[in-house]
């Protein structure tokens, strides 16, 4: 819902949406993707707001609709995980789930998809243990919440010793610097039981509230009581809920080329750039003395420029955003203030 | 079917078809609306290519279909001009005819037309005399051709001494110290006996072949007769063809706001600028820290522009430039460029 890549991305047409890249694939079709051959399409659940569904269904044909859980309202990730485990629990009692993001960005698919079966091999191994992916740090990102290992499972795994919130930028260069911190995927792996269970001892206002419908999993009633009760459910991460209280926690250290692709500056800095330095996300562009931009448009539209460097320009039927990279975050305040004078009609 | 305002201006929709001061009205549109008042629409003879036909009726639904010449090849404006005069001699053979340019600006309205009024009363009182508006410059400007007003007649009149084309900058700027250079509008006065004659004696290839078609006129052989031959003529100027060799040549000097409105910085000069020195000609914008660009796109679109100064930003559908303001005379090697890559698809 975020307004960082305003206007490419929308209030109805959110980055998950979105083929950033240029490749022909919306970032929810690359993850997707990116799970051929670890997991077959019809073990695939995905949640999503009810305002997505048709979306989904238009880019991912084949997931059907049965696969598709649709929150009535946004309660952020932990009410949403929850329903997915008891969800799935009566589909499978013993499933082992992963929890991927739809709307991050991984660049290097083989070391990815190692990093999985090694994750789904350790819950195996581990009983009611709990693995979260921590990705090498490069920079001293302010942008990203952290996970400290603790004590060394092996040349991948750690016990996690704490989660910690977005730092600021001193504390950020001291967690680059002792080398055991992580950057917090959003990536999560868990048995059925493990997620449930956690949940009934550390967020019990949740568990109550599914463990109440459980003649309902898979039934059509299960939407209903969705509909009815999932508003009941606390606003609440699942990093919050869960993952910092849970004793049995592990990071397995990843390094795949993961980004958020939280903004436009992720995209120019995740992306290949022109022989001038510019980013052109599948869109034809003719620059001339201009350099180090992304520039975005959709469909064959051809954008020329001159004389321009360092900027984001991103064109859209009915909006043209042109902002300096380096103003990036200013952006949010630029779709409020075109919010003030025309309402949603751009939003 | 200049490039100079592409991606605005196509080769199927060129400067005079476009609303460029986002009034609701084109140039083409603002020529007739002006002369409201002076001359009465059904005596509105319009001179375009072919393949504009459909745009000017559109354009304009109060002119006749048979207020229309379509010429079938371009032959510049000495054979134009003499089409419309053998034509209007067959409808009314003591015509005093203006020959009004199409994409020009003229912003006060007023004085406008008591120059026109002026000229017309100069024709009817001074007997085979030609009359051109000459524009009194406030730049040294080398983009226009100039006049020279030789003996003065009155206050408002001299007699043409030459016609001189467009000077290097050196000379313009003499031009401009003399007081005695006028710009060149385009737009001139005479009665159709007048120019025929002139035609006649300085042009005889143009007039032999119009003389030759006397019979057809207001006839629907005309439009036949012209698409045959009209080829035949040499592709001349008027100015060169006719007002450079004629002796009876008075200049009008006038004041009231002229343009040719060539480039888009001549846009830029000619339009109210926002406080922030910004020009978006009926266009949604939102400039923050952005000052004396302009800023044009269609429709209700939205353009938000951060931290950009001193560019022409052009959007269509299917094309965006961004280039800046003092590189504008470099946007017709850009369309060559886009021509190089994409064929005709964006011209």
């Amino acid at each position: 819902m975020g307004s960082r890549f305003w206007p490419y991305s929308r209030q109805a047409m959110p980055k998950q949406f979105i083929d950033f890249l240029g490749t022909g694939r919306s970032l929810l079709q690359l993850t997707v993707d990116r799970l051929e051959g670890i997991v077959p399409p019809e073990n695939i659940i995905m949640l999503t707001n009810e305002q997505y569904s048709s979306i989904v269904q238009e880019q991912l044909p084949q997931i059907k609709p049965d696969q598709i859980l649709l929150e009535p309202v946004r309660r952020n990730t932990a009410p949403c995980n929850a329903w997915a485990a008891w969800h799935i629990k009566s589909l499978n009692p013993d499933a082992k789930i992963m929890v991927a993001p739809s709307d991050h960005l991984i660049l290097k698919h083989e070391d990815f998809k190692a990093s999985v079966v090694r994750a789904f091999e350790f819950l195996e191994k581990n009983e009611n243990s709990i693995v979260t992916f921590g990705v090498k740090p490069n920079r001293p990102e302010t942008g990203y919440g952290y996970i400290q290992e603790g004590t060394h499972v092996d040349e991948f795994f750690s016990k996690v010793k704490t989660f910690t919130e977005k730092p600021d930028k001193e504390l950020a260069n001291v967690f680059l610097e002792t080398g055991e911190f992580y950057w917090n995927s959003g990536m999560f792996f868990w048995g059925v039981d493990t997620i449930i269970n956690a949940m009934r001892e550390y967020a019990p206002e949740i568990s109550d509230l599914f463990d109440h419908a459980n003649m309902f999993y898979g039934t059509p009633q299960e939407q209903e009581f969705i509909n009815e009760h999932y508003i009941e459910c606390p606003n609440i991460s699942i990093d919050y809920a869960v993952m910092e209280k849970a004793p049995c926690v592990f990071v397995e250290k990843v390094d795949f080329g993961w980004s958020d692709l939280g903004t436009w500056g992720s995209v120019y800095d995740n992306s290949p750039k022109n022989r001038d330095g510019n980013v052109t996300p599948g869109t034809r562009v003719l620059a001339f003395e201009s350099n180090n931009n992304v520039i975005a448009a959709r469909g064959d539209k051809l954008v020329v420029v001159s004389g321009l460097n360092g900027y984001i320009v991103a064109d859209t039927p009915d909006a043209l955003l042109i902002v300096p990279k380096n103003d990036e975050q200013k952006i949010k305040n630029y779709v409020n203030e075109a919010k003030t004078h025309f309402g949603d009609k751009y939003l």
